[in-house]
């Protein structure tokens, strides 16, 4: 594209660095941002700054949080024997709008894949081997990704831990709540048949 | 959605407040954000507030720019005797790609609609009547949007420079390369057909 001026050009590749966002959205976002007055333009820019100079890690479970312990970590509402794995706190959210889980979290922050040259020792691994050696775990559920990345965490994640007298789980596969049978895919179907479940338990409580 | 932060529900927040970004894909893109280093997310921020406190707009064309004149109204090699009016800075750059033009521009900055509150007064009109009033203008060429706004942008365009030794054209309106007839709307279809042209003037050069 032939921008009209550099300072434009700068704008539109920071946002165009963002994943998913193309030139174009780009263009049209910081466009959007100079209509604004100098004001709004200033927290926008000083929002991100704050955040990446203030935010913290829960020292328990690793997820984003304004304190030291995070606000489910540190609740005595919540069940402390089930730890629930997951990839990051997007994950954390995502389960806790289901509001079908009491238990604590560790968020491992990313997954383990050769092919971006991310390791164990890039994830929290050994905090969450350490949790688990301290002992008030009973069940330890892992909820990533049914992906590659996911299934060789969950592999690594097992051999550390079987050595310890834990439950480890696993969410469960199968058809989707309004998912169409025609259009599952074979080893989701497959899966779904063998693992078949009775039918007093499949109705939504 | 239920944030662990009270930091990151803010830069969700203010991604979120830009055009056509929800608040799922805002989490995303602060969740990036978060993963880059200090320096980068310090020269994101304070690339918009750089942009905000020092863009300046042509004081001929009003384009994005900057110097005082920006490169297009500066350079001798383009036609001054050309104006083509159009919305933003982001039509210049569409028209300037298809190397199809060599005139100069009028940046509107926006389009009159009643609707938005968005009067003659909030455009850079008179600047354009200035412009024209000074003379060297031959042809003014309206580029806007085939909409209501544009539309009405057009007439109270015209009415104001009708006075002055003019000649004045918009875009040619029809079906566009690669298009469909059959998936044409019937005016842009039906005004493809009273204004179609002799077949050697269609073949692109």
């Amino acid at each position: 594209m032939n921008f009209s001026s550099k300072l434009l050009e700068n704008a539109v590749n920071e946002f165009g660095k963002l994943p998913g966002i193309g030139q174009k959205t780009a263009l049209r976002l910081v466009l959007h941002l100079l209509n604004q007055d100098y004001a709004s333009v200033e927290k926008f820019g000083n929002t991100f700054i704050h955040l990446k100079n203030n935010i913290r890690f829960c020292k328990s479970c690793y997820n984003i949080s304004d304190f030291e312990i995070c606000e489910i970590c540190a609740s005595h509402k919540r069940d402390h024997s089930l730890i629930c794995v997951v990839e990051d706190s997007r994950d954390v959210m995502a389960i806790e709008n289901t509001n079908q889980y009491n238990g604590l979290y560790h968020v491992l922050n990313g997954l383990i894949s050769p092919m971006d040259g991310v390791g164990p020792s890039d994830l929290t691994v050994d905090l969450l081997v350490e949790r688990v050696k301290a002992g008030e775990a009973v069940e330890v559920i892992f909820a990533l990704s049914a992906t590659m990345e996911g299934d060789t965490t969950i592999f690594y994640l097992h051999k550390r831990l079987k050595e310890y007298p834990l439950k480890i789980s696993t969410l469960a596969r199968g058809i989707a709540f309004g998912g169409e049978i025609e259009y599952a895919d074979e080893l989701t179907l497959g899966r779904s048949i063998t693992t078949r479940v009775p039918y007093e338990n499949s109705l939504t409580k």
